[in-house]
């Protein structure tokens, strides 16, 4: 069997400054996340922002069939060029899926076309994730909810394009709501923006949010590649005078 | 009556270097498309790529509800930092209407966030424009379908998001498709891609293609501009422990 | 000018029959409707489900340019043969608002396809709606959200199909979310679902309520009405052998 | 393995009547497309209308993941309560295949809620169907378009819900453009309405038509069953005074 090559894009910057986000994520919460996700069908590697090439050399990018990203405090150090690298791949068929605070990453905001902005409060409030589509792969293994005990909260109005097919909306106890699961066609790659996943939080160790993770790899490992072109055709059929 | 404030922008290289193309647009298709256009209920101006601040200094960028926006060969002058004024205006509330050429425009592909990529050839085939949603605005006064029979031909796949509400759908002549007209939200602005238009031959004269861009002028007006912020809120309902 | 001829229907049973719920709305909910939008650019006429032709001669149906609907306990009196005449109206332009417990109404679940269930509970908690179309006609005068303090929940999963445009999404005290208001198109008609509204509650006195509800209206009416046919047609084109 | 359960049903009178349709398909079309699927992991059984049942007793209904639907000439006469018992299994997660003029089959509009009206015309001319979305699964194994030499035309404006993904536009001799593969979710059911076959020509015998048919077959396979209810439930959060 064919494995899926999955890259998992760390900031990780956070968890090497503050202890209390150390003792969280001790070797990172892409690590966590890796650990989490472990599973004979998926090759998974490790980046982050101040390895070699920002993480994700050509010849990684080129052979990697879904990225995850997280980053929070350091998305303007992300260089444009990689960001275009990284957009032309999804569009030719790699999977993305951008974590919580990558809502405002260069990568997602491109691919989005909008702001990407969005309500936010860092509290510890209680978080209810409903699931909207219990039909869809991102969603199998999950019940009609799952309830995160402590987050930070991001709420509407989050500015995205309309054509995000609903995975989850969330309820908070602060009074907020939100769609804090959506899945986007880009190209023809697919792209998943998944809101859970606070750096002081173990978010990352809870098995529903690790099961959704572990459905969207699958989901948006691409069937083909396709490129991108824009060519100059003839006719396919005859034009008289 | 508040006049809404509509500008043209052309890159009007064309029209100055290529004779052929200056006998069909003497002034510019900007002004083609300004006398077409021009009703009590409009305050139209006109911008080129060559004047200064590539003709959007933010005073008038400030003081535009409808920007349309032509542009071929020259789409890798158009500054960044206009790009994203442009975008953020956009998002904001402000319409676009995205003229043929311009598909591969810095700022419809900012806010596509696709290649928007797609066939092309020009040998004056025949165009026939299905009229896919009779009941939207920016069809109205058009029948079931119009004809051009002379145009540059853009075929399928068009590489932009599902979102885009279908509003005319093209046949070809020498046997390609095409989403010729479709309807965008992005932020809190309209976005309408139109692909009519091509400078060789005399599209902008059309009474049929006017009034679309009569139409989509007034439906891409926005109702209210926002502000987009991504504000750290206070919780709406008490939180107990 | 041209008035907006709007039909407001009514079940206009519970407020015969509770002496509570009569003392809310002691004509009807739908005459406290009516009071709420009187404005001159609309006339408006009442119909209920005991009136001869179930409130809806042809003459009534085909003088309405936007129907409202409310029902709940007897959506199955309704007449399947009316219920075609209504689907068949909308398809050619009229507008549709379908009121809270009319998701289960015959002609909404009719232009759905899809069963329109939800979660239900009855205890009098608060909702929020937060607005998530800024820009969008419905919710011209509507702030980022608005309460009120006594409803019936509608929970999710609401099973609907996913073109509708979201307009509201509701919190619940009780800890569920729901898709409050939702804009669709059917055919040539537009339909909005908008779920605030149950007997036991003088929600239909709340200025915001009343405010959306008049936004919906007015955003209904039709440009135009299509006459849906399925006509044999002749080739455009000269086909060779 | 477990095989997907498909059944293929078809109205099955043409073939018996007209001796030159009946040359084409002796067994009916249904057994054409049966041979042209048959695959390990499909396990295929036919059902007609004149079967007892109308084809399609409890027990077989129960017992089907993928239905393929081929109806023309007598929709009328498909019983209603059939119709209802289908429309439910595909809310709950039964796939759907509509096959050409089943986009006027009673189940396909009670899905969608429109009229599903098209324009026709049957002059055996050329169609050329452009694979919009070459990274769906429904499309593996089709190039960039494929012809069918000799079809019914079918052409714009259909009158689908506006949420149906994009997989096919179809080109015609004759001058008219159609979308001829569409693909909907209704409830937890995918649906996908497929235009080529009409019983004139032998399209079902197309080695792209069976290579789309196939993929769809697989594609539309519920990942699992959801009862539908409405239930009342209790809070999830604890509500004070």
């Amino acid at each position: 069997m064919k494995k899926i090559r999955v890259t998992i894009w760390n900031e990780f910057r956070h968890e090497k400054r503050v202890p209390r986000i150390q003792e969280i994520y001790p070797e990172g919460l892409h690590k966590a996340i890796a650990d989490g996700l472990a599973a004979d069908d998926l090759e998974i590697r490790l980046a982050a922002l101040d390895d070699p090439d920002q993480g994700l050399p050509d010849s990684l990018l080129d052979s990697t069939d879904v990225l995850l990203w997280w980053g929070h405090c350091a998305h303007g150090e992300v260089r444009d060029e990689l960001v275009a690298k990284i957009q032309a791949r999804v569009l030719s068929g790699m999977g993305l899926i951008a974590l919580h605070s990558a809502h405002f990453s260069k990568i997602f905001r491109a691919l989005m076309g909008t702001s990407c902005s969005l309500k936010w409060r860092e509290i510890g409030e209680r978080e209810r994730l409903w699931n909207i589509a219990p039909n869809h792969p991102i969603t199998q293994g999950i019940g009609e909810y799952f309830e995160l005990p402590h987050v930070e909260m991001y709420g509407e109005r989050f500015d995205i394009p309309a054509d995000g097919e609903l995975i989850f909306l969330s309820w908070y106890q602060g009074g907020e709501v939100f769609r804090s699961g959506v899945a986007f066609q880009r190209g023809c790659g697919k792209v998943f923006y998944f809101s859970p996943g606070h750096e002081s939080y173990p978010i990352y160790y809870d098995r529903n949010v690790l099961t959704v993770l572990g459905n969207a790899v699958r989901w948006a490992c691409p069937l083909r590649r396709i490129e991108v072109t824009c060519p100059q055709v003839k006719p396919l059929e005859k034009i008289g005078e």
